[in-house]
């Protein structure tokens, strides 16, 4: 534990620039002082693509494995041509330093609009893998164009991929609610299916505390609508998570409130934190987004960084600004406040 | 349009031979006596593999070739190793029979319980390819159960294979409310995903009446729990079209209800009708089981052989039970039928 934070920081595109405002603010008021923080703003995503030309260029790269972590607000803009920023900037992050935990916590407050008729207690974790499957980038196309093109995508997975992400999933089962759902489909993809399926059987040997299960994707899909308090811990894959996640978004009321880290446990390179949501040119420059997503990412970088009582800090001032958002509702007068100033409130309660 | 109907038959295990009891029912009450059905009972799924070790020996594939369509119940069973019965039984019909057009619609009832607070105005349907993509059995592994285990699946999609399913997906919305949806997720798998884009732009160009729309797979089913009555017809990949069509089940009150037909619209091979729910083992030889997907496949498959009037006989028949479940919920008063009670209740409406 450093008592100097090195910190890259992606402000982005769209809203992306607010919400790291706030979480910057939140960042400063949760650590009190006791450690300063360096940062280093990195101008990346559509903007500089449109002005320059360039998504990453390997020098910033280098300057940003420098870092102790990183925390990113949102890229991307319908102006570019898709794949540009996903695969060069967000992907490669993903790649590049080997963020193979991506930590999605799903939890429902009190109050917050649901599509649900009765959300219950949601409060699960899922730990997608971050650098295999399908976003390996393993494909290609032929006669690309023509009536006889045939385009392949390639799902890759190692048993030292699997495993890695398997045990932190079970790890943290531990210091959960004990229980682990593995979600894949290995009635149809039976190569990749059982790798995973005899990864959690092995791994999950040496957890004997941890009740396991299993799902297929699409029995998963129905799960989250129907009965979503039975998940504590989902481990899945790259593909399965990233569905998954955002389906778990829109139960708990949007994926304006969903935060997400990108993490190398081994601390080799530096984590990345983020909030689910894009970047919503729509509503950019308005004080309209709603930062929790990205304070709530912050909160989940300094348990990272084992910052544990400032992580605490943030945490429950969001769990007061979310009570405080319940009573609102339920007074029926609810809170209409700005960008800004519902990270001030957060750092109030900090 | 022939006046004397070769039917194949798979009861298959656990509930599928009690509702293929009442789909046939149904068929039979339908048809009037006009068209004579010849039925061939195949005895094929996990008590025929335990049995007599076999899934699917050609000589039976061959006698299914020759009849006009399949009826299918479920098959399945946990006692089986997976993916036996799946790839061996059911993906080898969709395959070899190539049934490209996996077509899957998904409809509200009035109470009906259903996880959503506000349900509005499902009544969309999925057209899911069904011979490309994941399911293409295309993938390996090497050095399995060791730690440097590699498994691959390969996702294979052609112009030829995308093309036609894009196209019956337009003709349908012609036929609709001219509204179509791609799913795919072209900023990640951007091989497969720009080959879909192009063919729905290119097809797209013939169909000016309809509106094209595009989500990612992953926001796809954030829409599905918070504004499900936006889709008019979908038209995604076999695995995207896996995880939508059960999400889709669960928000419109279980797949229970939710009947699919694995099309070759070419008329060259039979196409395949079937409930999307599986055998249901629990509830096996009890009755319990609702047959109403069973008998909507059945009103598909006689839309597929041109019986419109018959299909239409099915359809009313099985809105007015609907309706009638409606009207005993609000009563209070809840119908409780076994399996043959509610076929009989469809039949005395046909
Ligand atoms: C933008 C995209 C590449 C990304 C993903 O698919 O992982 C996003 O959907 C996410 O979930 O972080
Ligand atoms: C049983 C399985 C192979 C099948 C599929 O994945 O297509 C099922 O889930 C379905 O949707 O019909």
């Amino acid at each position: 534990m450093t008592h100097n934070m090195k910190l890259a920081v992606i402000p982005g595109d769209g809203i992306g620039p607010e919400v790291v405002a706030e979480g910057l603010k939140a960042l400063h008021a949760a650590l009190r002082g006791d450690v300063t923080v360096d940062e280093t703003h990195f101008d990346l995503g559509a903007a500089r693509w449109h002005r320059t030309g360039e998504v990453l260029p390997e020098s910033e790269l280098e300057q940003i494995k420098e870092h102790d972590a990183i925390l990113l607000g949102a890229v991307g803009d319908p102006s570019l041509p898709s794949g540009i920023l996903e695969r060069g900037l967000l992907l490669k992050l993903r790649f590049d330093l080997d963020h193979y935990v991506n930590l999605r916590p799903s939890k429902y407050y009190r109050g917050v609009p649901t599509p649900l008729a009765d959300p219950g207690d949601i409060d699960f974790v899922v730990v997608r893998e971050g650098t295999e499957g399908l976003y390996a980038g393993n494909g290609g196309a032929v006669r690309v164009d023509t009536p006889h093109e045939i385009a392949t995508e390639v799902s890759v997975n190692t048993a030292y991929g699997v495993e890695r992400v398997v045990r932190y999933a079970f790890d943290l089962a531990m210091r959960r609610d004990q229980r682990l759902t593995l979600v894949h489909k290995h009635n149809v993809l039976v190569n990749a299916g059982h790798l995973w399926r005899r990864t959690v059987d092995r791994v999950g040997a040496e957890y004997p505390d941890v009740t396991v299960d299993y799902l297929h994707v699409d029995a998963a899909t129905i799960f989250l609508v129907t009965d979503p308090a039975r998940f504590d811990v989902i481990v899945t894959d790259n593909l399965f998570g990233d569905i998954l996640t955002d389906e778990a978004g829109a139960i708990t009321g949007g994926i304006g409130l969903a935060a997400s880290g990108n993490i190398n446990p081994t601390g080799a390179f530096p984590s990345m934190f983020e909030p689910v949501h894009g970047s919503a040119p729509d509503i950019a420059g308005q004080q309209k987004a709603d930062p929790i997503a990205t304070i709530s990412s912050v909160a989940l970088m300094l348990r990272h960084l084992g910052y544990d009582e400032a992580a605490a800090r943030i945490e429950s001032a969001v769990d007061g600004d979310m009570e405080a958002r319940a009573d609102a509702v339920e007074a029926g007068a609810p809170l209409v406040r700005s960008t800004s100033e519902i990270g001030d409130a957060v750092v109030a309660r900090i």
